[in-house]
């Protein structure tokens, strides 16, 4: 069978690829925006999951953001103490937060309640230690988080002043930002955000609460900000890879997405134009993106794009690939059993599939194996 | 804190819940279904994806059909020895599915090109084992598969009578029976796929090559199937938990999902009439389903549906639930903490984003805790 040539051949597939070169390249890019704006860089490590990546994302102040309390106590394992744990906590997670304070983590909870901040000051209380906690403050009418400046952030922030919690500060995320149609209204949506964030801790100074975190951030806002003034840190996860996603809302080209899928075709439908491969959503995940690419773009073995070829569809392990513009596919070129690789929608979705990171150097080939944690 | 009644109280969430009482119902109703049409039950552990689940679904002669080489070579560590890998194989998997069959695994595979009828072929002769495979067969137009009856089905066939491989007989997958709009609309998919199957297993054995295996299944065609006459095998998977788009097709009520996603409130937006739960898009995936259920419906912690509350929108681990009909939302009755469950759109997928199961019993408390095996 006549394979086509691929770097890392023999690899069964469908495997996670991440590419060093491109990696790096992204880390360098963010941390010199953060620094040289004179704030801390605090990355989010919910996208690759993984410490030998995002050990290599540190800024010199050593600090993360964690979507989970597994991510958090793998941060703590692997040296790093200032914990940021930036999703309102359950009441149930509570005792195991505290016992990651106890054994020395720095640990930040996030609280945008009063019932919640009640709860940890009540957990620390029963665990004998102090709970930090920020305020979450809504920036964009997104998702979670108080308006900047209002009484109830007030309320908040005042019931994180019992024995058991401590107040720390505030922060905000404008998720909003992935929906913004360019650059500009990227950089709105940062001023928007840096403003909400740096209001609330005004409003909350004043009221005699002085904020030690002033954090905001998304990659796209932080790419684009004009202005990071009042803000003390920046919250950024997506960028260490990028994706299509990334790439769509222009904060990122192409070449600069490390992530992609190893996959096999393992079948051709040419009546119907269609090209089958192993990579189905259970490898892609099910994240549409933005809509242009179906579950992913399809490349050849060496990451370049081939015409306009997508997975516009998928089950569990078939991924069929077409050409949305209905172009001509010359099905003689893809053999059962050529290796190709599928640009990824979203990084933090199509990563989460996978165990483990197959890392590639310059030269596409197979140099280290990363493993990741996922779960809870 | 007040928290809701529990039956699962203290559980960190999120957690992956499988009801044992609905699971059962639902595999005697399967196994009662096939074997009294006088046809063989195979399974398909995709969805459950675990020995203690699937091990209890066999039929009389068991049997189970996979969608991995890791799901083969558990099935065969839990002493199932005749497995039907039902997806195109990729050439470089072929070493270590000749390496499960040189330990003593009955694995069949599946091809449906000429190219890889060879390579199942070469791979055989190399390891020095006999490797059996099915032809698929297209029936619905939807995925893989040669026509019924086609010189193509034929030439593969043949491909697969080379020293180092065995032709076995012919298998489909109507999965086109997902977009189905009714029972008689699914009966006449599961006469297609019966039809084709069994017209391509008549065309090969008037070749000289007759079938041992005649295979098809869905859950939605099996459960609606008027004849399985000619077939030798049923194979079925997502009956065992069944799912939104299961009894939005009719296949169940939602009293027979077994499968839900245990949360808590973490939050509220009353002005934007929304409750935030720890259940975001890495707990229920992305699958859209239907599309008439956001991401899951919400129930309380019993799994009673809660009005029309669906998780209409998600991030990692931020999952927003409201009302799609617009009705008042009771906030009182959300306070920080409270245990609520979602009901998945599509089992295998949700599954997919845990590696454990609590098990519940018949009050909805924690009866055991069940290992899932995801990843290649």
């Amino acid at each position: 069978m006549s394979l086509y040539k691929s770097p890392y051949e023999g690899l069964e597939t469908p495997a996670l690829l991440l590419s060093r070169p491109a990696f790096e390249r992204n880390l360098s890019r963010m941390r010199s925006k953060v620094e040289s704006a004179g704030l801390a860089l605090r990355p989010h490590v919910k996208t690759v999951k993984c410490a030998q990546a995002w050990l290599r994302a540190l800024g010199s102040a050593p600090r993360v953001t964690v979507s989970t309390l597994l991510e958090a106590e793998d941060a703590f394992a692997n040296g790093v103490v200032d914990i940021l744990y930036a999703v309102g906590i359950a009441p149930s997670k509570l005792a195991r937060a505290a016992a990651l304070v106890e054994r020395g983590a720095d640990l930040t909870l996030a609280v945008d309640t009063v019932e919640a901040a009640r709860a940890v000051a009540a957990a620390g209380g029963a665990a004998g230690v102090t709970l930090p906690a920020v305020v979450e403050i809504d920036s964009d009418g997104h998702r979670a988080g108080v308006a900047s400046g209002s009484e109830l952030a007030l309320a908040v922030a005042r019931a994180l002043k019992a024995p058991g919690a401590r107040f720390r500060g505030v922060m905000t995320h404008a998720g909003g930002s992935y929906a913004c149609g360019s650059p500009d209204e990227i950089a709105g949506m940062a001023e928007r955000e840096r403003a909400a964030v740096v209001n609330a801790a005004a409003a909350l100074a004043e009221a005699g609460l002085p904020s030690e975190i002033i954090s905001m951030g998304s990659t796209p806002t932080v790419t684009f900000a004009r202005s990071f003034a009042g803000v003390t840190e920046a919250r950024v996860g997506v960028y260490m890879t990028m994706d299509l996603v990334m790439a769509d809302l222009g904060v990122c080209s192409t070449d600069d997405i490390a992530l992609s899928v190893a996959t096999s075709v393992i079948g051709r439908q040419p009546l119907r134009g269609e090209i089958l491969i192993d990579a189905g959503w259970m490898a892609m995940s099910r994240d549409p993106g933005s809509g242009r690419h179906g579950l992913g773009r399809v490349c050849d073995a060496f990451g370049a794009p081939i015409g306009d070829l997508v997975v516009s569809s998928a089950n569990q392990e078939h991924g069929i690939v077409t050409s949305p513009g209905g172009g001509a596919i010359a099905f003689d070129d893809f053999p059962v059993g050529r290796a190709l690789r599928v640009l990824p929608n979203h990084a933090c979705a199509t990563g989460a599939q996978f165990d483990r990171y197959h890392v590639l150097d310059e030269a596409g080939r197979i140099e280290a194996i990363w493993p990741r944690i996922n779960g809870w």
